[in-house]
């Protein structure tokens, strides 16, 4: 079964981070991998559009109940009703995870994958977190740009 | 986007279910329809070698939450880690609902789906209700056979 | 810890199936029993009420992600955001399940209650439910009213 | 309805992060709050503690499918089988959150409740979050201790 590669990020994004995230769905679709993303804009809509127009497949996972809202380019539509739930569901249902810009979703998702603590947690710019001690706790990849963060997911 | 069919049913089925089931998937594929199902043993992996062997497109989503147990044949595992909550996203994600054989878990899937009210939802065999009364509750549609079924899904 | 012990049944009931949830809250309330529902109309009201009545403990697990439309009679409502995927969280987080009356909802309820296999699920009145063979399958305890219900599911 | 102030933190805290814990729960009883947590070990039995000792009502929403761990100062027990989707129940399911202590379960409740958007967010002491411009994303508010997270939760 291919690899299934959670990118995550915000609807309300840079357009340096959408031009990033378009392709690191163009290099994980030529790589083979299946793209999981939250399924509307922003960077969910560009990492589609870059998977999709490469040939690959992508599942986008809806928080809401219906597609209402959703980005033209998904293969499967996953409508999930569960609100933020989606958040912890998309980055379950994957074998790496690539954030790329921030937000608090975002935030949550790269939380989420961390606590996972098995799966490889690539870091695309976005908000940097620090522990009491004003440390980065440590775990997340950062990457210097697209290849490398992809690079760092899937090796 | 294609139609998003789940196919539900218990891991443990009769023979006659498991041929139903393989038979539904393949013609779901042979009309462009995703199927969806719940991604383990019996009608489930059933369901994905018939829509498989026509070259289609077969989502498995996962009450685990990891890949352990799934079946061979799908395009895309969804581990959600959800345990029964997987019954409800699987039935939320579906354009229509083909229930094949019966058990409580099944039966839970049929109950979700007839509660959404805005999809059809179609029985071959399997368990059937009676209200307080004695009467079947209305809106399930009795499939004759697989064919059948599938066209009262699409249709 | 006290035993918790959910009570299921339709927002859109009967009067006696009304009577019936109520006598049941409140026998469950002197009995020592926590009450949890599903926090809105009908059935659910109508135990909240009893076992409120009689100094209960109720919690109300609610399908939306806010209060609104919850019963009066909630010591604490837990606004969930899952739509019907509440139904599972509510018999998941139960020593037992007693059903009163029947709908779609209803019925998820009682499957995923039996599916769990390892708690009491006590049915009074509501919808019948038969498998291939047109027999019941077994299980289910049914309950000749209240008292028994009650008794059903905790001894 | 008393309103209900979930309280988040890690297992796994420092001795100062647990008397703080014990102190907001203490607080929180005393202004007639219930206390939501996560159920198990460190802040959150902490802060079960404290509120159970003033006489509080406390909610553990447990990420296990049953009680296994659950910490002992519990009066209702909500085990959900959500992994990591408790997180975001715990969130939904309050009128302010307090945050004591850093880990990445208890980063993913913070941005879960920041997302919310329309609720308290008070954090005690633990990690920080620094946006693409190395400022802090406006809305947490920062308690000076126990007395003043509560106050800052509840007024």
């Amino acid at each position: 079964m291919a690899p299934q590669i959670a990118v995550c990020g915000p609807a309300d994004c840079t357009p340096q981070e959408e031009r990033d995230a378009r392709e690191v769905g163009r290099l994980l679709a030529e790589r083979g991998a299946i793209v999981l993303c939250g399924g509307y804009g922003g960077v969910m809509a560009a990492v589609a559009a870059g998977a999709r127009a490469a040939g690959g497949t992508v599942v986008g996972i809806l928080s809401g109940g219906d597609r209402a809202g959703a980005c033209p380019d998904l293969t499967v539509a996953i409508p999930t009703g569960l609100g933020q739930g989606r958040n912890v569901l998309l980055v379950t249902a994957a074998d790496a995870v690539i954030v790329v810009g921030g937000s608090w979703g975002t935030l949550s998702e790269l939380a989420h994958a961390m606590r996972r603590g098995n799966v490889p947690v690539v870091q695309l710019g976005g908000w940097r977190v620090l522990d009491a001690d004003g440390r980065e706790p440590p775990g997340v990849r950062h990457a210097a740009g697209p290849a490398d963060a992809v690079r760092l997911a899937l090796d």
